[in-house]
């Protein structure tokens, strides 16, 4: 039981310059929050002299280490698009302005491709002006790309470019860079703080309750899936099949499933099932249809791979090439039910990038305005090596080394899951 | 200059009852509508002695032909989903229960199938209670299904109801086939009325200018666009390609296009275009990320059949298998571009059934609203062979005989056309 | 029967330039388009030997009279917000620059006052790169002001900033005004050419069938109906009120009802009713309570004004205050039925702005990129004190005189209210 | 530091009877969740002997106290509506419906008076069939009321109609009466389990992170707030004043100004500010005016009420009438400017009950989702005079006695007001 160890947050030094923020409240270094709130956990915990796990509060320090004056920051977004990017972008750039009053701000273009000279990508000055209104747009100013960068041309080009903080909003792979960044920089010994924002639509980071972008998502994705029903519906022994993000991880699957309460499978990459025998999925959606004459199943990208013989682990950073799990159900489904004589109208829904491409919604836009804040005290205060990570109702410092440890996953015995078995009322979906 | 002949509606009997409709104003059988408002056409007509094509206006009569009390309806959804399809139908239940009177009414499930006593459909008997708040639903409440089923057969079934009003709402082959159950009908003496609701989301039906459901399907179309025009600006060289609906005709897309703004080729299946060559659409892309680094394409699924042997008659009914031209631009583009070494970012989002399956907007509420109601009239008042269609800013009767005889398509001179052009900028995209 | 008139476009002399828009096809100036579409009375108007009322189309020419490359035009947006305005000035900017060449594209800032020196407006200079997104915003990027100018000063104006053609966009006052500068630029013998673009959110412009923003407004104003209807029926004799705009016509008012399909009284302007007595709103809206325990009452602004002893006086360009017919109605039921000892709960919501002040949906940006586009061809081709009016499924050029002749109302016998009154089941309301 | 006590839920006795829901994981009665977060306050509380304050764990018990083959259950919203009032009706009858098989469910009309027979509100009874969709939409199928009723003959009802367990959903006012039935049935020793789901658009009950409905209001007031925005925009010194829910607490005015970013000015209960004087809203207004052209406010129901000497008592459940702030300021604003000569056009938009009557979006879906199943598990395990909270990403147990005894409330010190603040850059608006 001695978890503590891992939450201490590394700095570049000592913050020493008095920070001008006008804040009547500042957040002491050692303020921390507990990662888990279970009462008997943590009271043994203590009892028996280890500390549970916790974490640094974000928020603004009495005292930074970058001035202002002579600060420059760099922003880079990586990977996928997420609903939010450009809330996040945009409330870094008013933070570092008019917060903290430092106006030397550069966005890199095209995720880690903008570091390397090669793909001569120029950067982006950012200010008020040109950030005002991107929050009502989906995507990155910015632009971004996928695919890893040489670390060691990265941290030249901070270098070359004098940066001072660098905000990285991207996802476990980006992280991961994120963390060989930071490792290189105190290899070299250079005051350059690094700042992670994690960004995953899936919402399966380590260690972060919600990431940005998750809630807009799975509005849309619930929305999709009510076009589904309504193809379901309408058609005798109607199958409408919505394949939803999710490589590895079915939070969208499962959230959507209880937003909407239509939806009759969830198939999630968590959770194993088979498609024939008695109890697989093809003999219970036959049951079900036999029953009401329509269904709708919703499966996130990763599950089911097992039928295509990828591997998924959990906790590498490589994306393997995904079998298309929606369209398999749907030609297996016309396949054997055909074999039955069982009539059956299958309606498959791919909204793929529509989900991820839009702007985000009030809630995101709220999430993502605290991260980007939180990540600019962080910055300024000479934070380096960390993400901010929304836990708990709080914001909190996580050290970049722990959230690219695994992925989070969907528990099958937890509340979520067993709200999601309650919702669709489908049965385990696996033989003996 | 003879066109007046086939403006004709056909009745089943001189109309003798006094409509207890209580309206200011009935609409006499002569009013008529003009089809075409050109001025100096309609005058040269009439100085020629020839009567310029017209139609008999929609609306309520003085007189009836079916006794209300005695009188029994049925209503039937065929073929693809399309918003509004449950407004129509609610507003048939509702204008014929209050406004007329009648209590009597069936909706035959599942389409033409629901008439065939094999498939063992049961009807649902239809009454304000189970209609009431359909209408904020997408799909329809009866079901529908595609494909030919006896006509005969069907005659029978309407025989042994006892049907005197047959409200059919469907497409192209709906209609072609509520024309055959006329025939039939005429043929056997009976006094049933069919009347038809022309639908088809693709907004391609001949002497109707705008069908239900096509302003809905635009409005998501865009916003599923817009999210295209996200991923293509988020990435280098970025390309978002959508697929929309429309299998011989481009509305959709052309009008998607004029929403959203952003859409830089817009191909339709009326207008050839090139792949290859200097002036293909490949050479034209390419200059377009040249100069801006992301483009977004617009692709109605029957466009560029001709890569796959597809011939598309579209004054048939038949609905041959199409070769999915979205994904084949991605990979022509992918794989054309690599040969160049010309780096590209393609997403590729097709949202299929998405567009069809959601409720109507208030527009639709609007339009479906008024062809029920129009459809009512015309079908108590003994016509018949008919369908209703809205058409310069007018509610016409129109033989269906006339409106199976060809599909509208973009015209390639006409505004609609223009206009898109003027939008996306986009050059003929044929090489001579 | 001799109406052919006033429907001649005056223009400031002959086109001569050939115009470059790469068009296949231009309209000609003696294509025209019939206002009525009754067959009837166009044939016996033509048999008679008279000319039926009939408007040049819009559209391209082939001769244009101002040369691009010298030619410096104008936008400004009078009276209140529309959904829409931005799509207009864009698309005329878009349409200036890229199709016609013109580079040279001043806005007028808040409207009329942006010609008069004395209020120190600058003007915004504009260029595609200003305009490029402003259509997903609400409101006008050039601001917007209510009252009257003096002419001359506008014209001075307009001659001391060389402008050469003037693009108003405005309701029944400021179409009075374009009138005016018409007249007066006439007087000076000046060639500048006056393009209004109608804009009432009220839909009730002469010789228009719909002004663009109308459509995204009854979607709004639907949805806060919607509201309505939730809280009538969470209460026991539960009533919602919503007051929609509409201060001499009640299109916004009805549209919305037949949209919504849930709401039992429409009052409008047009349409008188009884408070009192048997026969009026208050013993109806018992009744209806008696039988169904809630109800659901949309009021157009303007509507009841008698009882505030208002007069409106619908073809005059005066705006006089309007009684709160909507804080009336719910006053006066609650003080009525609290004698009557009838419990009733009212709920009463006055979006007021905010249905005017959201972005265009579909439908509406596509219908302001049609008027703005048509309006610079107008424009171009030196035709002047017009407006462009869509009309008849057409884009049509009227005579500014004839538009701000009369406002369009609703006819309490035509479609519209009978489809309203069907809709609502709503009595006269009236005693003898 | 001894908080623990009043943790403690009541039961109406031992649960004996074995659960039969296929849940793999139970939750124990002892698993408790920690109330704050503080790792330096928990474990110094620890250490010095005493209990952070926790709260039981929600979720399904092994044991149950009621049989479910005779349990009868009764459901009942109170006072105003917020969205997901129908989510949290149809997902309790669901989850005791399918999950424990209780088929005996009555839905009590019109709030409490449902109770009281001289109302003579029938009963409804509810199953599956007549909520399966009431969720997509908004207000409540039972119908609400305001206003005291006697609990004695609330009980007395509740006994005659043999009811075993009551669902209240409610707000404060409803959370007393909650307690006070609590304590009636207590008295009379019956076994009737008295379960609250909070109720608030207002997000102001104490213990609880956030109430359903919440998330759907800022959704909709941050859309009426950017139409307020382009009203402002669109004048020269254009100024939209919104005014939001919000009597004791200015939660939904603080989301609401942190996901639109437009908002200059947010004035919540919480915070006193002055009209007059240096350093005055007025003061500061007229600035952001000179500087800007344009501002927009936002203004919570309750702030300012010192301006009408409305005293609040945020601990009190009464609710004085409020003076209607939002008109105070912009005749406040008028009238000073106006001496002042700066002329200025205010937009007042009040959406009032618009947004609360709207359906639940996806996020409020899935809160409500489990905050009902959550009730029932607590129900059926015979738990009493509690309501479900969600607090620090769990479901807990709290007691009513606890979350009446006060409001929650914004913190002039918290992070939530600081980032208003550094949202709008509005200053502290107090003169000395």
């Amino acid at each position: 039981m001695k978890e503590q160890i891992f939450t201490e947050i590394d700095t570049l030094g000592k913050a020493k310059i008095e920070s001008k923020v006008k804040f009547k409240v500042f957040v002491e270094d050692d303020e921390r929050v507990l990662y888990r709130v279970d009462a008997n956990y943590v009271e043994k915990c203590i009892k028996e002299g280890n500390k549970p796990i916790s974490f640094e509060k974000a928020g603004p320090r009495k005292k930074i280490f970058f001035d202002p004056s002579k600060t420059r920051c760099a922003v880079v977004t990586c990977g996928g698009l997420s609903p939010g990017l450009n809330d996040v972008i945009r409330a870094i750039v008013l933070e570092l302005y008019y917060i903290y009053n430092v106006k030397n701000i550069v966005g890199i273009k095209f995720g880690l491709q903008g570091f390397i000279p090669e793909y001569g990508h120029d950067v982006l000055y950012l200010e008020p002006s040109n950030v005002r209104d991107i929050h009502q747009k989906g995507g990155t100013i910015l632009g971004t790309s996928r695919g890893k960068q040489s670390i060691e041309e990265i941290v030249d080009s901070l270098e070359r470019m004098n940066i001072n903080i660098l905000f990285m909003i991207g996802g476990d792979g980006t992280l991961t860079a994120a963390y060989k960044i930071y490792e290189e920089i105190s290899k070299r010994g250079l005051k350059i703080s690094v700042i992670g924002i994690p960004k995953t639509i899936d919402n399966d980071i380590h260690m972060v309750d919600k990431t940005f972008g998750f809630d807009t998502a799975v509005d849309i994705a619930a929305r999709v899936i009510l076009g589904a029903h309504s193809e379901a519906t309408g058609a005798y022994n109607g199958v409408g099949i919505v394949k939803v993000m999710g490589r590895v991880s079915g939070f969208i699957a499962a959230a959507a499933t209880l937003s909407l309460k239509d939806v009759n499978f969830c198939l999630v990459p968590e959770i194993d099932f088979d498609l024939y025998g008695e109890h697989g999925l093809l003999a219970a959606l036959k049951e079900r249809l036999t029953q009401r004459r329509h269904a709708v199943i919703v499966v996130a990208e990763g599950a089911g791979q097992k039928f295509f013989n990828v591997k998924i682990n959990p906790n590498s950073h490589e994306n393997p090439k995904l079998g298309d799990i929606g369209k398999f159900l749907k030609e297996k489904i016309e396949e054997e039910f055909k074999k039955e004589n069982f009539p059956v109208t299958i309606k498959y829904i791919d909204p793929s990038y529509y989900i991820r491409s839009i702007p985000a919604n009030s809630s995101d836009h709220i999430l993502c305005g605290y991260l980007a804040q939180m990540a600019v005290h962080a910055g300024m205060a000479g934070k380096t090596g960390m993400v901010v990570s929304y836990l708990n109702n709080q914001f909190l410092h996580v050290p970049i080394k722990e959230v690219i440890k695994k992925r989070k996953m969907l528990d099958s015995e937890g509340e979520l899951w067993m709200a999601v078995l309650q919702s669709t009322g489908q049965p385990p979906l696996k033989n003996k």
